[in-house]
């Protein structure tokens, strides 16, 4: 497994691909799924699991989804430790605090240290049984521990529901957070801007909801809302045709 | 509703008390059940459903584990709009790239958001369907749009997985990422530390594992080893028995 851990440190730079999930014990087969589902979400597709009840199996499967291939390639084995060999860190998840000699983190923190570990090798993040977590032994062979932060009166994660914390943070962690962004168009230019201002000082003082000896609290929430907002070139066209609509407006009714 | 926010809004300082999850359209009601699971992990406990397939329903107690209590508070309307009355800040989640007018921000940043706004009132996280999530024209009546950063390639998350992360991020934004550490014990002093590199030179020349002519690279190398650990007084009284017994075992091996 070294040996095979060496290869794939000198073919990927990706760290999300250095990243292995271990399941211990696992009682439910459908937690297997929704596991592997949470993994794929975020990058992840290397899932070992040591000494699971049931697997395969069809429940599995269901609740994967679209991630059956991660199930396909899961390995089996059958001690935790031929589930870390190879691995230069190992993070095991604890909600409960515990006698755990080494270092404790968030779930963040870790994060950042597996995505940091993973240009030295494998990483490998090892979740307990769905009662009752790691035991202590498992975890005595963890180099450190990751919390997810909860709320204290119910802890109660379910142990997809903490694979896809731990693998979006790791997400986060590598660079890989980025998002679609809404479209942009044209930013107005500081003069049109002026000039939409000047336009809604004349068009609101000539509707007399601008008195111009005291314009002091009008002009000024009005260009704060627009600053914060932005305004874009196509933006400033409409408010000016909505004032030039309002003059023509007041024209009218002093004519008549 | 903006009455019963205007009370909420004078007797709680929590932020989480402020979030309000609104699932629209959910097709499956276990989903809705490990959402109010996700929730209350997360110390989320206000759920609205807009005309939810099935309601209340066993399979939503099932998967709701120890948070039917969620489920028991949850409100269901027909409508979105009367989903998000009363709420001063309105974020849809879409992994879906969009038309969509407003800002577009990744979950974190929008959690630190509605964390800064909750002083100001309620603060709604909007989900869509399992299928489809969020229409455009639901989409629009918010004022934020949040992403959960993804596998470009499979970026289907669950519905509960989805509010398990937003969840998070809140929890964290609103300062309770704070989570167990593993016990301290007394740090060993400067000179102490000190007194155990000096026993450790004496030992090692006197086992023939350290050069005293030739230093240079062992004892840096130890030194390193146990700053990174940050040595504690027990451990200092440990490996300076180590070193004596090993020292008695010289003069044995020199008398005999």
């Amino acid at each position: 497994m070294s040996a095979a851990s060496d290869l794939s440190a000198s073919t990927t730079s990706d760290p999300l691909a250095r990243m292995r999930v271990v399941l211990v014990r696992t009682s439910h087969p459908g937690n297997i799924g929704a596991t592997a589902r949470a993994m794929l979400t975020m990058g992840l597709d290397r899932l070992v699991l040591v000494a699971p009840r049931r697997f395969p199996d069809p429940a599995a499967d269901a609740r994967a989804s679209g991630a059956t291939a991660v199930l396909a390639r899961a390995t089996v084995v059958e001690s935790l430790d031929a589930a870390l060999a190879g691995a230069v860190l190992t993070i095991g998840l604890s909600a409960r605090p515990r006698e755990f000699a080494g270092q404790v983190l968030p779930v963040r923190a870790a994060a950042e240290r597996a995505v940091a570990t993973a240009p030295h090798g494998e990483v490998a993040l090892v979740f307990g049984t769905e009662m009752s977590g790691l035991s202590n032994e498992d975890l005595a062979r963890c180099a450190v521990v990751a919390t997810i932060p909860a709320n204290p009166g119910y802890a109660s994660l379910n142990l997809a529901a903490a694979v896809q914390v731990a693998a979006y943070e790791l997400r986060v962690a590598a660079g890989q957070g980025a998002v679609w962004t809404a479209p942009r168009f044209a930013p107005a230019s500081h003069d049109e801007i002026e000039g939409l201002h000047a336009h809604a000082v004349r068009t609101l003082a000539a509707m007399r909801f601008l008195d111009p000896a005291m314009p002091k609290r009008l002009m000024p929430r009005l260009r704060r809302l627009f600053a914060r907002a932005g305004l874009e070139r196509e933006e400033v066209n409409i408010l000016r045709g909505i004032l030039a609509r309002i003059d023509a407006l007041i024209d009218g009714a002093r004519r008549s």
